[in-house]
C-alpha cells in the first residue's frame, strides 16, 4: 500500500469519468482494481470481499479485517462472520443505496453469485460493466509504479542469470524453473507471476510450460519468467543456446534480435500501438519467417501481467508516456527450435526507457555445454 | 482426461437432476466443472471458452482447437479467430438456444461480460445458479478418482519428506517451499497447488506465506503443500520441530495429534460432517486450548482443493463412501508457535480410508538440528 492521497485522487478521477455516463459509483471485487483503488490486497475469494467506491467501504471476512483496517485506504471497513453471512455487512457499506435506484459500475469478471446477492440487498441498483474506464486509467503509470516495475524487472534478471549459470546437459527443465523462480524470490520480489522453461523442440510451442525433459547440447531453451513488487509486475524472455549454435539457430536468432531491437527503437509518444507490431513483423517477414511468428508482439505491464496497451495489429490507441508493455517477437519452428527476446519498455515523454538491462546478444546467450 | 462413457454419463446425470427444476442445459467456464464434465482443461481466461451442455458442444479460440478436438469429450468444436471474435462462433454452438426462450444452468462465478455476450446472442436465455448441484455430483468420487487423489498425495509426502532432510538452522522458510516443491514435481505431480512453509512465531499464522525468515534452533516448522494429479488434489501439513521440543511443545503436539486421531478415527458412512469437527475440537477444548483451535476441521478435495464437505460446525451433510476431505486440526499460541497435523481421508462403505501414508509421531517429527 502507497502513503499519501494517491488513492483518494485515483477515485475522483474514476468517479469525474463516470459522471458523464450516468454512474453514480463502482462495486469492486478483490484484484488488481481494488489494489490500485484502495490499496487493498487479499486472496479472500470464497468469502465475500466488495468495495464500494467513491464512499471507500469495504466490507471482509471477519479474517482479514485487521488487515483492511491497517493496510487499505478504506474509509471505513464492514466485516462479518461465517455464522453470520455477508448480508447485513453489505447493507451497512451500501448505505443509501440499498434503497435508491441508479447505475453503479463492476468490472467484466463480476461474478453472477454477488449479482444474485445485490439483487436481494439493493434491488435498485444496475450493474454496468465499466473495466474498460478502470483499464484507461491504470494504462499510464507514474513515477511509483514505474519504480516497482523496475524493481520486479531487476529480480527477473537475477531468476534468468541463474538460469544461465544452472543449465547443463542433463538437467530438465522443471529444474530450471525452480532455479530461476527461487531466485526471483531471494532478488527481493513479492511473487513469482510464472516460469516457463522450454528446450529443444518445446521451445517451438510458445503456450506449453516446462517438461520433465532434460536439456541437452545443440538445444535452443527459451527462458520467460515474470515476477511482482507490490503487485506490479515485469515480464521478461531470453533464450540460450546449450553449445555453439548451428548456423540455423544463429540465423533465426539474429532475426528475432533485430525484430526485437527494431520495434523498441521505434517506441515514442504518439505512434499507434500497433506500429510497434509491425516494426517487428517487418524484420521477421522479410527474413522469410512470417509464418512462424504466430502470436502479438506484446502486451500491457502493470497490476495484470496482460493489461493495455496490447502491441498487435489493428490496435490504433496512440501510445502514450507513462504506458510500460513488453516487446517480445518470436520465431518457432515446429518439431526443431523457437526463440524469443523480452524486454519491458517504457514510453516516456522523449522516446522510451527500456526497464529490462539484461544482454541479448548471441555470445552472452551462448552457454558452455 | 479419461477415457470411456465417464463424460456422457455425468452430462446424462446433471441433465436429468435439473429438469426437475425446468433448467433445460448448463453453460460452463474454463475450470473444474468444465474439466469433470468434458475433460478439457485450458488456462485460456482472456478469451472466451464455453460449454453448452447437454449437446456437448464447445467454443474456443482457434489456439485451443487442436486441443479441445484431441482433448476433450466434446462432440463439436467451434473456433473463432482473434480478429474474428467469438460471436459466430457462440452462435454456432448454441444453436436452437439462440431464438428459444428458457432458463440454462451457470456457475456461481460466470463473470458479467459473458452474460453480456449471451443477452446479445441469445436474448431469450435466462441464466441460473446451479453450482449447488454440480458440487452436489462432484462430492461423491469414483474408483478413478480416489487413485488419483492417491497419486497426488504420495507426491506431497515425498515433498514432505524432503523438507525433513532439508530444514537444517539458517535456512530460510522460502527455501524450504521451493525444495518441497520441486521434490513434489520431480515425484510426478502434475503441479503444485499451493506450498506454504512457517516457522517459530510464523507457524501460529494460520493464513500467511512462507518468507525470508531463516528457520532457527527450537522452531516449530510448519509444512503444508498441496499438489494435484489429472487435476485432483492432495493437500497435507506436516509440524516438525528444529532440535527437541519444549515440554509446551510436546504438550501442544500431542493435544493436536490425538484431536486429529479421534477425528479421523469417527469417520464412518452416515455421521454428519460436523460430527468429524466436533470429535476434534472436544479434544482440543478438554485440552483447554479450544481459543487456539481458530479454523474448521477439514474441507473436501477433488478438482477444487477446497469443495464440499466442509468439516465445520453447523453442517449437517451426512457423510457418504466416496467423499474424500481433509482432516486438519491445530493449535497456534500467537507469538510463539503453531501445530497442525493434516491427512486426506476417504469415506469408505465400512469406515474410511487414509490416504496419508506420512508417519505422524513427535520423535518422526523431531528433526536434529
Amino acid at each position: 500500500m502507497r502513503s499519501g492521497k494517491i488513492y483518494s485522487s485515483r477515485v475522483q478521477d474514476l468517479t469525474r469519468s463516470l459522471t458523464k455516463r450516468r454512474i453514480e459509483g463502482v462495486l469492486l471485487m478483490p484484484g488488481p482494481n481494488m489494489r490500485y483503488f484502495l490499496g487493498f490486497h487479499t486472496k479472500s475469494w470464497e468469502r465475500l470481499t466488495l468495495a464500494v467506491l467513491p464512499t471507500r467501504s469495504l466490507v471482509v471476512p471477519t479474517l482479514d479485517y485487521e488487515k483492511a483496517k491497517s493496510l487499505s485506504a478504506a474509509r471505513q471497513v464492514f466485516h462479518y462472520s461465517d455464522e453470520a453471512g455477508p448480508k447485513e455487512a453489505l447493507e451497512e457499506a451500501l448505505g443509501d443505496l440499498t434503497t435508491t435506484i441508479g447505475s453503479h459500475g463492476v468490472e467484466r469478471e463480476f461474478p453472477l453469485w454477488i449479482s444474485e446477492l445485490l439483487r436481494d440487498v439493493a434491488p435498485g441498483l444496475t450493474l454496468t460493466n465499466v473495466s474498460d474506464s478502470i483499464l484507461g486509467m491504470r494504462v499510464v503509470k507514474d513515477a511509483d509504479e514505474l519504480n516497482l516495475i523496475r524493481r520486479a524487472s531487476a529480480a527477473v534478471e537475477k531468476g534468468i542469470v541463474a538460469a544461465k549459470d544452472f543449465v547443463r546437459p542433463g538437467v530438465t527443465e522443471t529444474e530450471t524453473m525452480f532455479e530461476v523462480e527461487r531466485n526471483i524470490i531471494r532478488a527481493g520480489a513479492e511473487e513469482t507471476a510464472f516460469c516457463v522453461v522450454q528446450s529443444g523442440a518445446n521451445s517451438a510451442m510458445p503456450h506449453a510450460e516446462a517438461t520433465s525433459k532434460t536439456i541437452e547440447k545443440g538445444d535452443a531453451v527459451v527462458v520467460d519468467a515474470g515476477a511482482t513488487v507490490e503487485g506490479y509486475h515485469a515480464d521478461i524472455t531470453r533464450t540460450f543456446f546449450l553449445g555453439e549454435p548451428t548456423d540455423r539457430q544463429r540465423k533465426i536468432y539474429r532475426l528475432v534480435l533485430t525484430a526485437q531491437t527494431r520495434a523498441v527503437e521505434c517506441i515514442q509518444e504518439g505512434i499507434p500501438a500497433q506500429e510497434v507490431d509491425r516494426a517487428a513483423r517487418r524484420v521477421i517477414d522479410e527474413g522469410g519467417f512470417g509464418e512462424y511468428f504466430i502470436h502479438r508482439t506484446g502486451h500491457g505491464l502493470g497490476l495484470e501481467v496482460h493489461e493495455p496497451p496490447y502491441i498487435r495489429n489493428g490496435n490504433s490507441e496512440q501510445l502514450r508516456p507513462g504506458m510500460v508493455f513488453t516487446v517480445e517477437p518470436g520465431i518457432y519452428l515446429p518439431g526443431k527450435f523457437g526463440v524469443r527476446i523480452e524486454d519491458n519498455i517504457a514510453v516516456k515523454e522523449a522516446g522510451y526507457a527500456n526497464l529490462t538491462r539484461l544482454p541479448k546478444n548471441l555470445r552472452w546467450s551462448t552457454l558452455r555445454a
